[in-house]
């Protein structure tokens, strides 16, 4: 009821609904509709009361309510289910649950705040209230558990774009998983997954995007090594615009994947890598050395070249130094 | 207590040995002795009591209690902790819980029954009370997720040389993960992961191995399939005996994975295939074919020779028709 009165409230535009209208459109009490909109209002939503004119719908309240990404959504899976939450540990611990539970593929879990956000290899990742896009999403692709890094590499080629789209910020893909502006960190992408030795049982992409965080707010420690979309482009960015966009662009990646195989990803990838053409070091698995790196492979390993050889990499830490002939 | 009890007894052989002698060794009451030997006695255990000479120990249930397993373990970490259910849905499941709370390295879960065994595919396993090893275990391997596909194929190395050194029992083993013999099923091998896209949280395998079960207490639709040790050795096999050679074997081919590589384990697995140098029909992902069987590569996959080409078979139903030659 709530939402269908939002949703009339809105096509109404600037111009006044008187409360009656709305009682007989959707035969109930005006008395009725008089609490669910001070319901909407507690809930952040900006409506305008008058006592002859009626009500005035005059913006929402800044958070990812599924009442407001449902309309804006031009997916046909991704976030066809949404699983809002205010506050958890971390979007992928409660999309695990709810895949091993059986949810659908597409569902979508949002939170406006993590207490526990996590990234790779168990490290944290910092996500304050309404500040950010903290979510998870649950695929159930006919890959094999071999194939599982495709998720992880076509999220990524999928959130550079949309974020491209909606900021015009360019920004480039470390490997494998990171998304950074100048070296400095904006998004992660947290896979995770559950399988059989020949076929998965669901895949959870978590992905965290710092949206609308000023430098003060990060915690001392990061400030040097993070950044966010307000910080770059100089203003408040809409994340429900943002996240209907990454939906989108995450659903169209997958759908190609399927469809076509995962070789245009990889190539828009490699156009968009951070990592490729500079030195890394490479950590990880007792072992530690530096390459240049020259490509990534079919399988997504990162191909690293040293002075004994070529370098496959399908784990451990890879941290850029400078770009070949920039050192 | 019971525990102890019952190791004093035992260590005693065919000796009487008094109620006064068991209260004073361990400074507890006739009267509390005379109680867990009751509790003992209900749970299957053949205690002769004398009411002047004691009591002496003359045989075990056939149950896979941990007091029972314990003793008999020559391994470092498999079954060090042991989760006992009477009867359960699917000892993997109950292992992917405890792994998920954080359980060791090592935990098995062992069950006399299942109401929902499972083997690959989410086809079912006949589990009766009793009547063979349902176990899991749990390990969290160094592996990246890619390389999970060990895990299935030492186990099924290990099985089979645990069943050979206990039974006499010569059996194949059929891609990827299917101890037969004569093409009837003895074992089945379902290992399940959770992993991040470059590391494994866990790997739990279960193994179902069918022991004493009679060839008409499988149900009709099976019995032109299966078989069991029993059925094969024409006697009751000692199923606790099974479950600790099996878990020494395994043990054994994952420290030496760890150790030296995964060579010396595909080459074992090549000696013992029921599939290599036989024409197989291989059915999944959309697509049937058949072609011979000529060898398993380095990542698991079974490689066929076609008409066509060669295939790298990775996931789907492969079934053994003939032995090349024989056909």
């Amino acid at each position: 009821m709530r939402a269908v009165i939002l949703r009339i409230l809105r096509e109404n535009g600037d111009c006044f609904l008187s409360g009656e209208d709305i009682s007989r459109q959707l035969a109930v009490s005006r008395t009725a509709i008089w609490k669910h909109i001070q319901a909407l209002k507690r809930d952040g939503y900006v409506i305008e009361a008058h006592s002859r004119r009626g009500y005035r719908f005059c913006g929402g309240p800044d958070l990812l309510l599924p009442e407001e990404i449902e309309p804006q959504l031009t997916t046909a899976i991704l976030g066809r289910k949404i699983h809002y939450l205010p506050a958890v540990d971390s979007t992928n611990n409660e999309a695990k649950r709810l895949a091993v539970d059986g949810c659908s593929e597409g569902l979508i879990v949002v939170a406006e705040e993590q207490s526990g956000g996590r990234g790779r290899l168990a490290r944290g990742w910092f996500s304050p209230f309404g500040k950010g896009l903290w979510f998870s999403l649950v695929l159930r692709p006919s890959f094999s558990p071999q194939e599982a890094y495709k998720c992880t590499l076509m999220t990524a080629v999928a959130v550079n774009k949309a974020i491209k789209k909606v900021t015009s910020i360019d920004c480039r893909i470390k490997w494998p998983n990171d998304i950074l502006y100048e070296g400095k960190k904006l998004v992660g992408i947290l896979t995770e997954m559950s399988a059989e030795m020949d076929a998965i049982n669901y895949v959870v992409i978590g992905v965290g995007v710092n949206v609308n965080i000023a430098g003060d707010e990060f915690p001392l420690e990061l400030r040097e090594t993070v950044t966010s979309l307000a910080m770059l482009s100089l203003g408040r960015i809409d994340r429900l615009e943002l996240l209907v966009a990454v939906l989108a662009e995450i659903e169209d990646s997958y759908q190609k994947t399927l469809q076509y195989g995962f070789k245009p990803i990889l190539e828009e990838w490699r156009a968009a890598s951070a990592t490729l053409g500079c030195i890394v070091d490479v950590s990880g698995g007792g072992r530690q050395f530096s390459g240049l790196a020259v490509d990534i492979a079919d399988d997504g390993a990162l191909l690293v070249q040293t002075d004994t050889g070529l370098e496959r990499i399908l784990a451990g830490d890879v941290s850029v130094r400078a770009r070949q002939g920039e050192e």
